[in-house]
């Protein structure tokens, strides 16, 4: 299926409406992108304010997670879809769901960042999670690009790039707690540090979700709790 | 609505299919509550074939979650349906996502009580963990009900619950902190606990959701995003 097979409907105005879910969606992903950038350098470079606008921007994502879903509800109701339009709309009642969730892991790094920015102490781990965060924002923004060119390689190739993430949280995890035995004064402020490499490693996992519901909307094949290998193959079957 | 008023259609086909949806989410639910009870007592007893136990229930839920979001799809297309019935195939959609997700939070527990069961140290934490995990418990139990039973007021009266659980979550990781401070030796151990009760406290936010939906299914109002006063009157406006 392509980007363009989407606008194949006699009624203009059903593809002017399906057209707009999807623009809403890669707002609303926009916003969450944004959101995500602000914590992680709110973190990393101690910023408080910069962490509120990470905790403020959580509004707008709510906002706009409820006004798709209403949106998909109605054409769901008055236009009935069939085929690749109602799998656009079912994978998009689930997108938006990882999306707000992935905001609201931005809002706890936002939170986490003013906790930290008060704080003296070491800023060793930074790097850590100053590497980590690239990562975890290189895949949401190439999630987001999957879904909008409908792009089922991508998709994989970002799923696939999950389990980088979760080794450098493991990582991460392992520095810390050795940390921690070293300096028991550490404690609650390597604490804040793991809680946000937490945070990046379930927006990794979000996704990840968010590339298997683009691979499901084009080849219309679920893949979820599958392997890599058999994520693979079901993209195979596209070219 | 009426858990009686789903099966008004005069294709008997399309209630039955209907009920079926419904029962194979109450199956789903019921076997992440199995899957939540074996691996908390895994947890607080120190049995890792428990444990294992609970691991290997996420097989079923997640098949589960498969084919039911299948027959979801199905019924969108075939049946078409509109109004409350539309509602409910949605909130089911939603549902089992929340559902799988707490399947996966126990799946871990079980993972922390087969690494826990192998190590010595004090059993003292487990007290508040076994205090937090009947609370949770508690809720999905009741969160399943008021899916069954469609009842709004026990829906708020659950969502409320899941202030209770951040609270004790938050004085589990307090004792904790203090704990790892005091034995610095603890603290490998003291953070696979942290995590058990930071899974235990997911849950009951997958819950909360469970019953926001169970809310938006009865009485056609989303209440994500908004406060308990605000769920409180959205659920009176139906008695």
């Amino acid at each position: 299926m392509e980007s363009k097979d989407l606008g194949h409907h006699i009624s203009q105005q059903y593809n002017a409406e399906l057209e707009d879910i999807r623009n809403k969606v890669l707002t609303m992903g926009g916003l969450v992108e944004q959101q995500l950038v602000d914590a992680t350098k709110a973190l990393v470079e101690g910023d408080s304010r910069l962490g509120e606008t990470a905790i403020t921007g959580d509004v707008k994502v709510n906002a706009l997670e409820v006004a798709i879903d209403e949106e998909c509800s109605q054409i769901l109701a008055r236009r009935q879809p069939t085929a690749s339009d109602l799998r656009l709309v079912v994978a998009i009642i689930k997108t938006i769901t990882d999306l707000e969730r992935i905001g609201d892991e931005a809002e706890k790094i936002g939170h986490l960042a003013v906790h930290l920015a008060g704080m003296e102490g070491n800023k060793q781990h930074f790097t850590a999670i100053s590497n980590i965060s690239e990562h975890v924002q290189g895949m949401v923004h190439d999630t987001l690009d999957a879904f909008a060119r409908l792009d089922v390689d991508l998709a994989v190739s970002v799923a696939k790039r999950d389990n980088n993430v979760d080794e450098k949280y493991n990582g991460i995890t392992r520095q810390l707690i050795t940390y921690m035995m070293e300096d028991p004064r550490s404690i609650t402020r390597s604490l804040d540090v793991m809680w946000a490499a937490r945070a990046l490693e379930r927006i990794g996992d979000h996704a990840k979700n968010i590339c298997e519901y683009v691979i499901y909307l084009v080849q219309g094949k679920d893949v979820r709790h599958t392997t890599i290998e058999q994520l693979e193959k079901a993209a195979r079957r596209n070219n």
